[in-house]
């Protein structure tokens, strides 16, 4: 077995050790073709196939009807914070944004740029410490939709429960926790993802878009901006991430062996509770957020000083610990705990924490 | 060693087996670092190090100086149709646009939707069998830039000398022939290629941009649009096609092994020599193009029918020869023999050719 780093990077992110495994005995020759499966024309039957299964896979795991269409588009998320204003907001109209931190925030600018759009709900005062409870969304009726940050990767914060939007159609960055846990797509008119946090490598972003809402996309813009194109094209309309594409079936294919969305979910709420529990037991740990918005995927705390993170940071990767700083707009440690990440090494993470606490605390 | 096809595929196409053996190798371990280069933070020194490291060997290859930016941008060309004149063509300016055929009209599609442009020069009534002479175009000395396709991968057309442009910048599209022979840089304004024909996977367009020009680059444009907003971050504003640039270094290594740019004209002619001399030797095959407009990466050519057209496609592939079936807009044969076709892939080809021609000649 191959030498494992306890990886908690943000992103690009652990990969299930199994795929990595396939992909490389297939590197060289993929299923006896001669060829590289990132040699093969997107035109062959070949890749055509894996595009086909790859789409079909992410469609049975997240139980995606035929009411939307599955798109794999180049880029990650941000490109697609340019797109969905561009194609959804149509003229005279406006949209409404949620601010829940750095993610958001980063939507909101490069929507701002091109419509007229509303901050219904901004945490900026206290620091983007939690999502918002249902209860205090106000979303404008005739807004063409709300744009939510799911999970804010950087923040560590997730939503426990959705905007009520009546007939207004929710937005959703997924990026950070997309295939994490059970979701029910049907409430979402659109769920956009880049690939590299939890199921694949970058330079892909996966959108599930509710096919009514390409009945908005306007004729005046390129055509590669719109989704339309994409979707008439299955994904195909220009030369797309082709490797990106099969490792995320891969991954697909990984998921479903161990049990499926559900199956994950159990294990990534075991995972974050254990990280928790550690940060509860004393005062020596810190979590910023908000009880009931924690994440499970991004898990963010302090320590007493900034000198202990930075000790933290550098004895964890003395232990093979990779990826624990916070980002560097916020400072503090984070770790990501995607799908990829094992128990295990949640499990060493933890346990280190005890015996630093001993030696620091 | 691997079994291998010969790879005549338009792009994704082939990749030097090296550089996949290395890519296999450190597939599931970097360098010792317990991580794949694709589970690997673009934040972190490992792949910073990648990111810089590829951005100085394609600035050695290509020979590029400090007045030029080189940036690895999301998406492939089709990207780069739409940012070009959203970028570089400034309020109440226009540009010049040259047609030689299908990837320059998907340019000035995209460019139509939101600039006032210029089609100065257009090939249609001959059905884009040539690039023009120098001494056939004038450019408006008040345009912009010049958009070019330095060659067409459908049409199998190169320009083999540019037009006299005065102080306005051309700006080629360089995907089917960057780094296949050797280029003055200086000679451009921008340079721009998908990476997924001569220089790496899918999913990554290299773009190398003369730095004045971005001082022309608009304000009120969505920031993940913008060059500046890329070249500011070393490629890095948001994360990037990770693997691809990895596989472009190696790449780059590679041909640096070779002799480099130089080295690879010279091989990349004599290859393209041997198909034309057996399409040239008999009224059996012919070949659409103008002589003085023959690429010497994407090599068309027609049979007597389409019937035996089909046999020839079969036959080839039944001797491990994949992807001479022409675009499927025009029809005929095609052999795309980029850097990491090997001589000897040709070679087979050509005596294919001369067997095929005696049983149905």
């Amino acid at each position: 077995m191959a030498f494992r780093a306890h990886n908690f990077n943000a992103g690009p992110a652990a990969l299930p050790l199994p795929v990595l495994e396939i992909a490389q005995k297939e590197l060289c020759d993929f299923k006896g073709s001669g060829m590289s499966v990132i040699e093969m024309s997107h035109r062959g039957k070949e890749f055509d196939d894996v595009n086909n299964e790859t789409n079909a896979k992410v469609r049975d795991l997240m139980g995606i009807s035929d009411d939307y269409e599955v798109l794999f588009m180049p880029g990650g998320a941000s490109m697609q914070f340019c797109l969905i204003p561009m194609n959804f907001i149509r003229e005279g109209k406006s949209a409404d944004f949620i601010n829940t931190g750095s993610w958001a925030t980063k939507a909101i600018k490069e929507a701002k740029v091109q419509k007229d759009i509303n901050v219904i709900w901004d945490d900026k005062e206290e620091n983007y410490i939690r999502c918002p409870k249902a209860s205090e969304i106000k979303v404008n009726p005739d807004a063409e939709y709300v744009h939510i940050c799911e999970n804010e990767t950087i923040g560590g914060i997730k939503y426990f429960e959705l905007p009520e939007c009546g007939d207004v159609p929710i937005i959703a960055d997924m990026s950070s926790c997309i295939m994490s846990e059970v979701m029910d797509v049907n409430k979402y008119g659109m769920i956009y993802a880049g690939a590299q946090k939890n199921i694949g490598p970058s330079g892909l972003a996966l959108c599930i878009i509710r096919k009514d809402l390409l009945e908005r996309v306007p004729e005046n813009i390129c055509n590669f901006f719109k989704y339309t194109t994409h979707a008439k094209n299955a994904s195909m309309y220009n030369t797309p991430n082709t490797w990106a594409i099969y490792i995320l079936g891969l991954v697909c294919d990984y998921l479903k062996s161990l049990g499926g969305v559900p199956a994950m979910e159990k294990i990534n709420r075991e995972k974050a509770k254990i990280l928790y529990d550690v940060i509860d037991s004393s005062d020596f740990w810190r979590c910023p957020v908000d009880k009931a918005s924690r994440s499970i995927m991004n898990v963010v705390w302090r320590l007493p000083s900034e000198d202990l993170e930075k000790k933290f940071v550098a004895e964890a990767k003395a232990h093979n610990m990779i990826g624990l700083k916070g980002h560097r707009s916020v400072g503090g440690l984070r770790a990501s705990i995607y799908n990829a990440v094992p128990k295990a090494s949640v499990e060493f993470l933890a346990e280190f924490m005890k015996e630093f606490e001993k030696v620091n605390g």
